[in-house]
């Protein structure tokens, strides 16, 4: 282990922690933060504080936002009858990406996953079903979660959550990316698209 | 372009100016920092002021330190009879970590390019020079700059420089990587591997 001066250790270790960002790539940053002048250094610090006191949950529907309601919440242009169920900000982003999607969004934070100790109660889920009390022209869930074991659970759960309800919850599709192999594909996958036909 | 909140797209640009940083790994990791504590993400902000502020250039060597002289330089154990020239602050750790070398350093903080407008009075070259004459006991002086066209052409300027003075001038040796394969070496590196074979 190299012996860095202490300011310039505390800066890697700090560096360091960021998901993806090993000792060598922290190194590498901090060298180049040292470099920077000294606005640019302090813009990028003082970016990180503001961001992170800036940026707060949407109170309606989870979403990080500087301002609460989010601005997708108080679009009076979206559509106000169907929700998307995702699991994180990310999701939300990615979704917008399409330019499809017009409705309103519930992010739940988080994803059932009883091996982490993570239950139902422990995500942004309660006030989903409180919108959905409290608001009668919502017709559609979209449950988006992450088509892996834990987002395929959640979407489980929360469907047979609103089951009683009588809203109509769907599932976004499983099948081949556009692009993809058919002979690279996965058993799963495949099967799921052959599943998921549709008529031409 | 994704529309990102104010605060969180400010920290996204911040982030992503870094190198290797792009737009995909800067949302990610700004997601992370907001998913920090307060007190984590302070510690990450003033970590980079701290570094900046607290990390300057050594009087004597030009390596990075939190105090001047440097560690390195104010180490009466190591030898003083050599000094090994060196492009980068990195390249001082990359040499301590061999765990060989016990002498002095000196911090070039740059390489001549003239493709870049960067001649020898734009690196800390002329303080070398005045390390030499006022230090007698300078033996040698190992070249440790990068094998590049850039670096060896540095190597080759500070050499000539010296010549005058008498004082020993080496060039670190090229040839293969340890765990290299002869086949998938380039000519050059081939070439000087052969020109600098040593008698076993």
């Amino acid at each position: 282990m190299t012996q860095y001066p202490r300011p310039l250790g505390r800066l890697v270790g700090e560096l360091s922690k960021l998901p993806g960002i090993g000792m060598k790539t922290a190194q590498r940053l901090a060298f180049h933060i040292l470099s920077l002048t000294d606005e640019e250094a302090e813009s990028l610090s003082s970016a990180i504080t503001e961001a992170k006191h800036a940026m707060k949950y949407c109170s309606v529907c989870g979403n990080l936002t500087d301002r609460d309601p989010c601005a997708i919440c108080s679009d009076q242009g979206r559509r106000h009858d169907v929700i998307c169920v995702v699991e994180s900000p990310q999701d939300v982003m990615a979704m917008e990406r399409i330019k499809e999607y017009n409705g309103q969004y519930h992010v739940l934070n988080g994803v059932i996953s009883p091996m982490d100790g993570i239950g139902p109660e422990d995500i942004n889920l309660r006030q989903l079903i409180v919108r959905l009390q409290q608001n009668s022209e919502i017709q559609e869930v979209i449950l988006a979660t992450n088509p892996n074991i834990e987002g395929e659970a959640t979407a489980m759960y929360i469907a047979r959550l609103l089951k009683p309800s009588g809203i109509k919850v769907t599932r976004i599709a499983h099948g081949l990316p556009v692009g993809g192999d058919l002979e690279y594909a996965d058993e799963v996958t495949l099967l799921k698209a052959v599943e998921g036909r549709t008529v031409l």
